[in-house]
């Protein structure tokens, strides 16, 4: 069983959550069960639901239910309403689901969209979840990655959530070679790929032009190169992140290294809007989530797609199989 | 007519040149005449060649031969070898062919590819090509823009040839006005396009998130936006860059601003690598030109792709076109 978190309940999360139950066996879905307010699955989906008070229970109503581990809130689920009691339960769901996913007691946790502002009013002080996941997983930030994967593009920012005046002083050496350990070991484990082909975006136009626009590819980017081919990795780089994203190119390499959060998500968006999944590299436990938000505005009228929350219970499920046999 | 430069003479332009001459029935191609060493052709292709001493001849010998207007060098051509002498024909040709697309005597100038290295080095004092053109025709950088154009996306970035630590200093509220109203009138000229839906991005992920992210939006841009929205533009944003180029965001606009290079170039590269066309918006002549380099590593090999040249050459007559009417 995979655990879902359900994200906040005034947003799309219960809905494309109920959807993907209803094509689970359309999709070969492994099994999963959702961690959240019931009320707020009710509120936006007929289908069926069965309230379990325990994990184990859950694979026995899967094949008729949505198994629901309840975390019920006090105030009223109104969708595309979010509230600080809607807050507070969605952090205490991804808590929940984190420990359950340590304990070994689930395979992976898939986590849905959650509204950072109530959160933020709630003591949650992360620039998102995957910050939140490493800290509750003992894991520094800096050694996990965050990739963004769709099925033709798989990417990984080294700076992630800071403006781009911010960006060139952030990016280090070190940075950038933890963030390339951790997602050739991710292509390991989690996709079976044991030798990753790694391709490293330059930062500035044209990979700097020899200097002429920048030199952070010099002084940073390139001895970061050095260091990781050293190491035995299969890397190309500084790249023109501007002729690395068609599909020639994409062929030549497993997963690209960007410097900066659009220079990942651009392309990745562009191509795979619908499909892409936000994994978490680097943790102990499987992680991944739908590469949207709460959107708000459409939440509780039926037209959230759920395709991306589709591929990311997959990815899920298979990147689990995959740790079976890289840690055997 | 066009005039096409041919771009460095040991570079791919000769060969694409002759290629789109070969395509240009199949293709629909307006006419047009090369301008460069007629031994440049010669060396990489073995389609007919008629030298012209003057535009005026191009007419009648197209249906037969490709046409050149022939601009010598003194050391002989090698593919795949450029030198100074090609870099002065290259430099010659262009210089040419702006001056016929001034005086009125083609329709338009597609420029072939250079070598800025070479050229920096025979007193070429400019980031490109397009500068060039913009000081040759007496028109101010600040008023030109760059457009890449694919057959689902066109954009325009704001800063371009800069490193990325120096682009939040180079973004001024007149620099985007000034790119954006080049980039809508441009649309109208060029595209028929009369009033054109112009969709900003932001520069910060998430286009700053309030302010989370960089200040830029709120100080920069969306006082530009502003500006233009009340000289009556249609005008979006600031939009957050990475959900703005999937299919469903490209539709709703004819043209995406871009902050930097890499944010306009990455997503009209990842979608149309082959067939982008580069179109220099603000300035009194039509120039369009294909969106890649000199490609000397397989320049004589016979393996370069006209496609990006026969759509800068349909893009320039079809611009001709509807300058007549924007005009009339």
């Amino acid at each position: 069983m995979l655990a879902i978190s359900a994200g906040d309940p005034a947003g799309i999360g219960p809905e494309i959550i109920g959807k993907c139950w209803a094509a689970r066996d359309a999709q070969s879905l492994p099994g999963f069960f959702a961690i959240g307010d019931p009320r707020a699955f009710q509120a936006v989906w007929d289908g069926p639901i069965a309230v379990i008070g325990d994990p184990a229970e859950a694979s026995g109503h899967f094949a008729t239910a949505l198994p629901v581990l309840p975390v019920t809130g006090n105030a009223p689920v109104v969708p595309g309403q979010p509230d600080l009691d809607g807050a507070r339960c969605a952090l205490q769901a991804l808590e929940m689901g984190v420990g359950l996913a340590r304990a070994g007691t689930v395979r992976a946790i898939v986590t849905g969209p959650i509204a950072k502002i109530q959160l933020q009013q709630v003591g949650f002080n992360f620039p998102g979840q995957t910050e939140f996941i490493a800290e509750a997983c003992g894991v520094s930030r800096l050694n996990v990655a965050m990739l963004l994967a769709g099925p033709s593009l798989r990417v990984v920012p080294i700076t992630v959530h800071i403006g781009i005046a911010q960006v060139p002083a952030a990016l280090s050496i070190d940075l950038i070679v933890n963030r390339a350990r951790a997602a050739a070991k991710g292509m390991a484990r989690n996709f079976g790929i044991e030798r990753p082909r790694l391709a490293m975006a330059g930062l500035n136009p044209h990979a700097g032009e020899q200097g002429s626009m920048g030199s952070e590819e010099s002084e940073i980017i390139r001895p970061a190169i050095d260091i990781l081919r050293a190491e035995g990795f299969d890397i190309t780089g500084p790249l023109p992140a501007d002729t690395m994203f068609h599909a020639a190119a994409r062929a030549r390499y497993d997963v690209a290294l960007c410097q900066y959060h659009d220079q990942a998500l651009i392309p990745v968006k562009a191509l795979h809007f619908d499909d892409a999944v936000n994994m978490t590299l680097g943790l102990p436990i499987v992680r991944t989530s739908p590469d949207h938000g709460t959107a708000f505005d459409i939440a509780g009228k039926n037209r959230a797609s759920p395709s991306s929350m589709i591929a990311a219970i997959r990815m899920a499920g298979a990147a689990w199989q995959y740790r079976q046999s890289y840690e055997a």
